[in-house]
């Protein structure tokens, strides 16, 4: 599928998913949306083992497009939510690690990107806001990755004033992993993904998918979804094998990296 | 309503409750809740912006009044307690941001209030515990709020020690959102209590509603909750009158900030 | 009952399990996790205040026994990691307080144990991992302590990347309380037990007990729960006791510390 709005490539293993709507400060608009779904679900189906999301220009990404959205109508504007949901569910359904690079301002759906991305590594340049009251539209579908990254107080304050926060108050709170200097951006995230898709691809994709299906239960219903699935796992080959070389001291060979 | 044991004074937009019981270190005797549940619901129905959470004298809040509850039986008891978490909610339900300015010690009942507010900022010389452990009586409803905004080990260490944590550490676990010098309080207070409470009413008391309702929710369940309130929030006056004042690149004018 | 692969011992009122199989890593083979549910079980029945969970060698705890493992059966692996999870139940079901003594390394399911444990204390040179990526067998069931533990970027980058953290990070993060140099571990772990266990033993269960209880529920339901546990404490004798105390200035004499 030929992308406008987006560049999609692949390096040796990894996939990266560009915004590259500059102009447009890489705003989500509905075709924006669409054309990341379809690169996700892409990627998520090839052989690539681990996704960078990233973009050109200043801005990270700068939520919803509101050229596009002034006076719309409550249909219009229910599917654009839809479709923004769809595109965060996406993320976290794929089977690889999903890294967030973030190279400048990420705000409202762009800061929830970040959140919903598996990992995120930002330039020391960057920054996260939910600025969605400044405009009388709290940023209320942003909030629910926001919310379960970072603490209530915190969340609050930058849902309530609106007001962005730097990279390294972002990594002091859990928003991001990392924070580099900007030249160092892409190095880092590079390494960082490479580090959390280089092993068995079986285990690693059974594992996300775990992650995403427990983190809201019970700890009791977790246990006993996370035992199943545990237990299932060890009696896929790459297990097998993973367990045997690590006891005889060599390295893995795994079906799929 | 005239309050005996607390002060509610407006200036300009904010609202501010003044617990003032302090030779009874603004103990929460059951007199002491229904003064700021009135208090809290009055403001709530007015028209204020935003609301401070103040105490005069070194204690912030003492908790629960010990000698109104000594050898009290079980009706009196669950009555107590139901009126504590009715405070606790109010404080959540009303519309407008509450922050809680922190001069002193927080304990038991009173920490509960710090971790219920929306924001909470503290002299350098505040200090928050849960002491319950030490007089016999675990400070379990105080546990409620406290585990919801700092981690696990950190909410167990202050629960079964019973032990004081300093304003630094509460910042830095996430229980308060700063910690400025004590001859400072009041004015960074105000300061960040006017940034989360300066653009549409409309809009903030949307977003606050949906915060408590969607944190406690399955991440599924809070999209599909989130998408509902923020699609029909997008047809607000204040919601199209921000959107059009950003591509205008003017102020917005809303109905009531 | 006598142990083969771990030591029980009692100072005063604190309980010291110690796991002791260093050849094997304390490895938590299928006999290893059945001495350590037995003596968790003999201690939260005992009269002592407070448990310590600590290890010889330089290994905490290294996880599963990969040579018991390898090539095990569907049946076999089930009934492993059941047993697995009855023991990270028992440590949070006993009444007791429960430290982790961490003094090296602690990966898979023996960082679980830390993060399952209500407390932990390290040593500078410990470390901490979640590696089953790296054997094809992802930690599943330790990512559901550690997930609940800290922040869900840091859970992702350590059980994608499967790399240890060191302790200050692990302290940061909240998966353990404190850091310190090893030759003070003992005498720290110690001095934060005995704080977390020196008051009245009843209203201590009755709050550990009622965290775990109410941590999952929904903050309404939560309250529910939590106010009915806190009115009913308020009748135990130790309750009467401390308050009284409190009113007195004395010190207050409990039924069992």
């Amino acid at each position: 599928m030929p992308y406008q709005l987006i560049e999609l490539s692949y390096e040796q293993d990894i996939a990266t998913i560009t915004m590259n709507n500059v102009k447009r400060r890489n705003a989500l608009s509905l075709a924006h949306m669409q054309e990341l779904i379809s690169a996700f679900r892409e990627v998520g189906a090839s052989q690539a083992s681990g996704v960078m999301l990233a973009a050109n220009g200043a801005v990270f990404c700068s939520g919803h497009d509101l050229s596009e959205m002034v006076d719309q109508d409550l249909p219009f504007m229910t599917n654009l939510l839809e479709t923004c949901t769809t595109l965060m569910n996406t993320i976290q359904e794929i089977p690889q690690p999903v890294l967030a690079c973030v190279q400048g301002v990420a705000t409202a759906a762009g800061c929830q990107l970040v959140a919903t991305c598996d990992l995120a590594v930002a330039a020391e340049n960057a920054s996260f806001a939910t600025p969605g009251v400044k405009i009388g539209w709290f940023c209320t579908t942003p909030m629910i990755a926001l919310s379960r990254n970072i603490g209530r107080k915190r969340a609050m304050e930058m849902l309530l004033t609106g007001d962005p926060i730097d990279a390294r108050t972002a990594a002091d709170w859990g928003l991001v992993n990392r924070v580099v200097p900007a030249e160092q951006l892409r190095e880092e995230a590079l390494r960082l993904l490479r580090a959390a898709s280089c092993n068995s691809f079986n285990a690693r994709s059974i594992g996300k998918h775990a992650f995403y299906n427990q983190i809201d239960l019970p700890q009791s219903q977790a246990y006993e979804y996370a035992q199943g699935i545990m237990a299932s796992a060890s009696q896929i080959p790459d297990a097998s094998e993973g367990m045997r070389a690590f006891l005889e001291k060599r390295q893995a060979s795994f079906e799929h990296k």
